[in-house]
């Protein structure tokens, strides 16, 4: 590994790699994620460029060991393990010094013959889980989102819950089921009860259900009892998957007052492939829509930014959905301090979701609950069935993308998953 | 490590070791920790007896270095590691085979001398935490503490919620803030709303509490999509620990609608150092109180049995409680049953809560919220104070015992905190 030139990243940027101007995957992302090759088993940290793959670890390996690095963090041994979590640890300035030096070794015609044997064909290698998770936590931060559940599931009261606008509220959620995309999902079984029910049946969820999330991975640990700022969230969130976070409406009904969702969410959580950091979407932050009224409280002002991400959920290929992130009522950085605030440690590899992401138009809901209004009004795909909720076979595919910078776009990983039959 | 002989366990056994007869960690007992020495700062696994601790890989490993072992898992190896989860990964076969071990070579008088050198005063140890935590959940079994947690925060509902007898309901808390006993505890901050306040006000909590519990330890990871039946529970509970499981209640007043309990208990739980076996507390095995009225659903049926354990929770070395854990309503089988009858995987390292064991008299109620009535009603120390909930520098210790056999008696490790100022 070399030091970086300075100008490195500064200008218009062109990748000696074979990558249409306009792929998703250009040279102003570099997504992170594990990968795996018939040719070598064991999974390592790659780097996704254009329809490619960089064994990251393999050529930092070379630089460090032909002596071109005098000082700075072991990026080589970092990339040369299973997760992303090792690389989460060295912290934001080793983070930002490993973009500086991917996108000299891609720009640089120097390194071309150096690097291009450590470029794998995407269609060529397995993809892994690309964290480890440690905690996992998921927001509620949509505005239209809290409002159509609370208007579907607790029809008597307001709408929002009175702490909703002073907090973003969220719950813990199951690390150890969180799977990387690709991954089958087991309808799961539980109890339910409608209210019209005597008392509550058991079997497969008749109301599976999806909800098209970002979420955001976790670096830079923190000891117990301190607290993460919101203008110093940054150097902890070290980037973005989309994540569907799946959901057994029926089970998570008549489970979850008062503890909150358990059964209904822990049996999956799909997260994408690929992590793209956080300094890839430099030019996809945006103001929050709006904080007023009320005004939140000062541990959750500072520097929150929101990020204009355009989400796309299909299923069995159909578009039902274009959630806008820019709508996000809380952000990631507020979402960082408030969890924080009490003094919870952070871990590397800690992820949170967003919650569902939803707009205020129908083709913009992030999940089947309220695209269909609880099932009540199916949505129709392009072979001229319909969905209530999930059926066993159907595919859901997330997508999203940012703007990026010199008219770039950038990509975000795809979350797909595909329901089995419960066992 | 020696094949152990059959008649190892199965009648009256006396220790070599100096353990007086009546005490609480003899040889019945044998939980296992994580422990490092001043002249050995690695932690690795120990198993306590009496007031010393026996480092457990060190002898493993010399039984098994002199070939005295031909087949078998390697013990040695999962017990020079600093937590108790690749033993836990070695499963239920391993963890008998390991109990009959250690029992035959601490009441064989032949193993003393080989023995002898590795046991370690307890006193001059530290003890660490003694799992990587995966995942943590806590329930809420007992019908006492939910009736009345429901009376002080929903009043002017039924005390139970209407799903409370149907299923054990559980809930996601933080894993990376489960400390070992003895870690100080810092008092948290957040937001908290009197129904009275206009609007939320920010600072540390004035209701703090702590709630008793016990901790069940898993083991044998199962893959996803498939269950653990309450009949195969045992084989997937590995043992059990003291818990507090710390709450902000005026914090958690606020934020737990709709999502349920986040910042108000994910500051800090404490669990004791030491793992008591499950196959310590054969002899405590009880009945469960009653569920006849509903009847459970056949996948919580099964030899859900009870634990006939008694805890004591003291403040300031006042005695305040003395919950009863035989009368949980729900079984830790039945939670094992239930939290994974979803197909949600277990890993080796998960940990579940009882959640507050209290029974129907005042002086058996397992957190002050309970025991004061919502700091109503005060409970009075030795040194003639009073408290509604905890203040600064206020110590809480919970130890527990249940009997054993030979009309021996059990301890389970301790599980104390102080508490510090908010930052």
């Amino acid at each position: 590994m070399t030091t970086p030139s300075t100008t490195a990243t500064s200008t218009t940027s062109t990748t000696w790699v074979d990558v249409p101007p306009d792929h998703l995957f250009g040279i102003h992302n570099l997504p992170y994620g594990v990968f795996s090759t018939t040719s070598d088993r064991s999974p390592r940290v790659g780097v996704r460029i254009g329809d490619l793959v960089l064994d990251a670890g393999a050529v930092a390996a070379i630089g460090r060991d032909a002596g071109l690095v005098a000082e700075g963090p072991d990026l080589a041994s970092a990339w040369r393990t299973r997760s992303l979590n090792a690389f989460l640890a060295l912290g934001r300035p080793a983070w930002t010094l490993a973009r500086q030096w991917l996108t000299e070794i891609l720009t640089d015609e120097g390194y071309r013959d150096g690097v291009s044997p450590h470029l794998h064909a995407l269609e060529g290698v397995q993809l892994h889980l690309p964290i480890e998770v440690a905690d996992y936590v998921d927001f509620y931060a949509s505005e239209d989102h809290a409002s159509n559940v609370g208007k579907i599931f607790r029809p008597d009261n307001a709408a929002l819950p009175p702490n909703w606008k002073h907090l973003p509220i969220g719950y813990h959620g199951r690390s150890g089921t969180v799977v990387v995309s690709g991954t089958e999902v087991v309808r799961p079984t539980g109890q339910r009860k409608a209210p019209s029910d005597p008392a509550p049946v058991f079997g497969p969820s008749i109301r599976l259900d999806i909800e098209a999330e970002l979420g955001y991975v976790v670096g830079g640990a923190t000891e117990l009892g301190s607290r993460v700022s919101v203008d110093d969230a940054a150097d902890h969130l070290f980037g973005v998957v989309v994540l569907d976070d799946w959901s057994a409406r029926d089970i998570q009904a008549w489970e979850y007052v008062p503890l909150g969702p358990f059964l209904g969410k822990s049996f999956a959580t799909t997260i994408s492939a690929w992590v793209t950091p956080l300094d890839a979407l430099t030019s996809a932050r945006v103001p929050l829509p709006g904080q007023s009224d009320p005004r939140v409280l000062p541990y959750l002002q500072g520097d929150a930014f929101g990020l204009d991400v355009h989400l796309e959920v299909s299923l069995n290929g159909t578009v039902v959905s274009r959630p806008e992130h820019a709508g996000m009522y809380w952000s990631p950085a507020q979402m960082l301090a408030h969890l924080t605030v009490n003094g919870a440690s952070i871990r590397d590899g800690d992820l949170f979701g967003s919650g569902t992401v939803s707009g205020p138009d129908r083709d913009t809901r992030g999940s089947l609950l309220e695209l269909t209004w609880n099932g009540t009004d199916p949505v129709t795909l392009e072979d001229g069935s319909t969905r209530g909720f999930l059926e066993d076979g159907d595919t859901v595919t997330m997508t999203a993308w940012a703007p990026g910078p010199e008219g770039s776009r950038i990509g975000l990983g795809e979350a797909t998953g595909t329901i089995t039959a419960a066992h």
